[in-house]
């Protein structure tokens, strides 16, 4: 091992975040607004204001300033879970035999298990500071919903969870932690809403799907006195409060006296990816430096790498605004036997934004492939990862592989966002030698580029 | 919060323990040998290293060594999940509105959940440098039988588990976990073995217990070239290696230039409270400070509370050398209604010496009163702990509570042993208000008496 590099890398409290960093101030072509389904015009800060909390329109629509003050109470929480550290990976470089120098920005350790509680608490404090009794939210792998159940425990809010009927079922244990933080647990989608009602006449059976989810949660949001909705993904103001993990990892390297050439990340709605990126792209922008990125998805979903650059609903009732994005259409969902997160069908406006001004690049990755980097690292690093992390992991071992054949020495990072504690059903397929990829054929994606709106 | 404590201390690697701590060397009435079942004399080390490694036989009959050094690999491993942090619960202290100071040290930021890993490394570390193939061990809850299997996974060791069957069934992905890792799990009583199957034959639908599956992993260790068996608490070098607990806690104390008043763990077998409270309780012997340390076991469990010092069994098969322990009899098994680990019938014999000269104080807990805590304190701190841990807050709590009465500003430490992702089931049952509690009966009591040997 390197003498001065330890294998993890602390912050002091001192040395943690004070502010948020906001790359769309740097950005020269900024994401493009919301959109209201009715009229097409940008969603005004009042219209926004009818579904999520005043301060966090504010910061949904604020594209100027680069940097946004943390609030105590939000930072005094984090301290409770965070610094998270920065690892060293010893023992993978060692077990790859690679040149290169590997560390992962690790999220995982808190009860969510994964870097969702840093929104989660922001969006919580809001709430509270709006006087409101409770919030409203979907989540699809659990990792959400258990953050904001945590986050609203902790402020004392109401927090009603609509959870995929799928994960639901699958995830009981998920559900209980959700519980035990005092929140509701409803699976979607259900008749007690009338997107869900509506969704359950024309396809019963259904296992439900995140786009769904979001419409029956923001119709509750919606339709209930002193409730807002949340959202865990995808939203500015989420890659805005997720920053803290791209500024922790700078400050960490900053302290260590290296730099990363190559920052990897998985990439759902983009919550994890641009908050790990964004001080580093901010850098990018303003010509101080130059990384590559890489955005990681699963083959089963490819919003960036095969979908299409356009405006498109939010969610499957279609009650949410419209946003521009790399998107496989508002009715797509993945097959079946696609496990684990990162199931939406769009991806960040301002994500995709970088995408296509080529700021960042994406590759995706079949599952199994994604499995088997989970076990190598789990064996050889001692974290047994989310199923999600591990398509950063495979392309980090990809790319150290690259390395041991080229014998260039590059530093790589890379996102672990969490534990797969609550994923044991698809290691169980993955160790039983049932589990198996799918790629959606172009016909396939041809159905849900149907659906986009004509914008 | 106070303006030098952080929430969280962590030591610097350099500054991590290079050496364990072993208590028997400052302990005036040294606990009592281990004795042949068959000659009633004190096992030699030839006759223990049929059945341990040798160098695990070493350090299990060092009375007189303070300090032993922890090898480089160990050591390495260490640098991956360790040191865990000290916190400072400012959150619990507020909600608690008490002036009391509380602390935990916490061991669960690792895949296995728990401080089991620090033993588990080791163990395996000195299997490989001996040359063996593998190990065979039993687990209850899971947490030991996973940190083996991780350990075993780093240095390619086979291993084998013998896990408690009604937690087999109960807990699928704790299984899955160390099949994950590459270890084979069998359900105890099983019928690989002669003492699974004689059990298996006078108790027809049994689900088990820890003194079975103890027996049922001995017999295969002895009877399989290149295996030892290995176990995970009650032993004096578990209690050597899990000393590594509370040096870092000394040592994070001394940096913050604090001192804890009292010093609470919870106890099963001994492993975690023996591991925390060693360094501590060095200081007390040698007349350098007091403490007051206090043992929490579950009222449905009580060795120390109300068992008897006596020679037992430490296994329902016999097979295994005697030792002088608290113990409610090798037949003893907690009620079926019993959450979590923490039932073992006997106590370790370093844990039962100190506690019968009166050097430490035992108290018992039900665990409703235990799951209360345990909600309460992941709703506040964030962390949804082990059951097992879950008796260590409850009394933290209750020794606040008090100081609150009385305006004493007492500083209090516990251990947070784990964290209780794989734990759900039980909290399910708390959720749904479906938990109940079980006192055994001197009756009860006395039918486990009835089983101990004349020694």
């Amino acid at each position: 091992m390197d003498k001065n590099i330890p294998y993890k890398t602390y912050l002091e409290e001192s040395e943690m975040p004070k502010q948020w960093y906001n790359v769309r101030a740097d950005m020269k072509n900024k994401p493009a607004p919301l959109l209201n389904p009715a009229t097409l015009k940008p969603m005004t800060a009042e219209e926004l204001g009818v579904v999520f909390c005043d301060e966090l329109v504010d910061q949904e629509l604020n594209t100027t300033d680069a940097y946004i003050d943390i609030p105590e109470e939000i930072r005094e929480f984090y301290k409770m879970y965070r610094p998270s550290p920065l690892v060293r990976a010893y023992c993978l470089e060692k077990a790859l035999g690679t040149p290169a120098k590997i560390y992962y920005k690790f999220e995982g350790n808190n009860t969510s298990g994964s870097h969702k509680l840093n929104s989660a608490i922001a969006q919580a404090y809001y709430a509270k500071k709006q006087g409101l009794k409770g919030v409203t939210t979907e989540t699809g792998a659990g990792q959400w919903g258990t953050a904001l159940s945590m986050a609203c425990a902790y402020f004392g809010l109401d927090c009603k969870v609509y959870m995929v009927k799928v994960s639901y079922e699958q995830k009981p244990f998920r559900r209980e932690v959700m519980r035990t933080y005092g929140a509701s647990v409803t699976p979607s989608p259900s008749d007690t809403t009338n997107v869900g009602r509506k969704i359950l006449a024309e396809h019963p059976g259904t296992t439900g799907s995140l786009g769904c989810a979001i419409s029956e949660a923001v119709e509750v949001a919606v339709g209930s006195e002193g409730y807002r909705y949340v959202l865990g993904s995808v939203l500015n103001q989420v890659l805005l409060h997720q920053s803290v993990i791209g500024l922790e990892s700078l400050a960490a390297f900053e302290k260590l006296g290296e730099k990363p050439d190559i920052i990897i990340g998985c990439a759902g709605g983009g919550s994890n990816l641009g908050g790990l990126i964004s001080p580093f792209m901010g850098q990018k922008l303003r010509g101080e430096a130059d990384y590559r990125f890489i955005a990681v998805e699963p083959a089963s979903c490819p919003s960036l790498t095969r979908g299409k650059y356009a405006y498109d609903y939010c969610d499957t009732g279609m009650v949410c605004p419209l946003a521009k994005m790399y998107t496989l259409g508002s009715g797509f969902i993945p097959s079946a036997n696609h496990a684990g997160g990162l199931r939406y069908h769009g991806m960040s406006s301002t994500l995709s934004q970088l995408y296509d001004d080529k700021l960042m690049e994406a590759v995706s990755v079949e599952q199994t492939k994604v499995f088997e980097a989970a076990q190598q690292f789990a064996r050889i690093e001692g974290i047994l990862p989310a199923p999600e992390s591990s398509h950063a992991i495979r392309v980090a071992i990809d790319e150290a592989l690259k390395c041991k054949e080229t014998g260039e020495e590059k530093t790589i990072l890379f996102g672990l966002t969490g534990t797969g504690y609550f994923d044991m059903v698809a290691y169980q397929k993955f160790n039983d030698g049932e589990m198996s990829d799918y790629i959606p054929t172009d016909d396939d994606l041809a159905k849900g580029f149907a659906g986009l709106p004509k914008v």
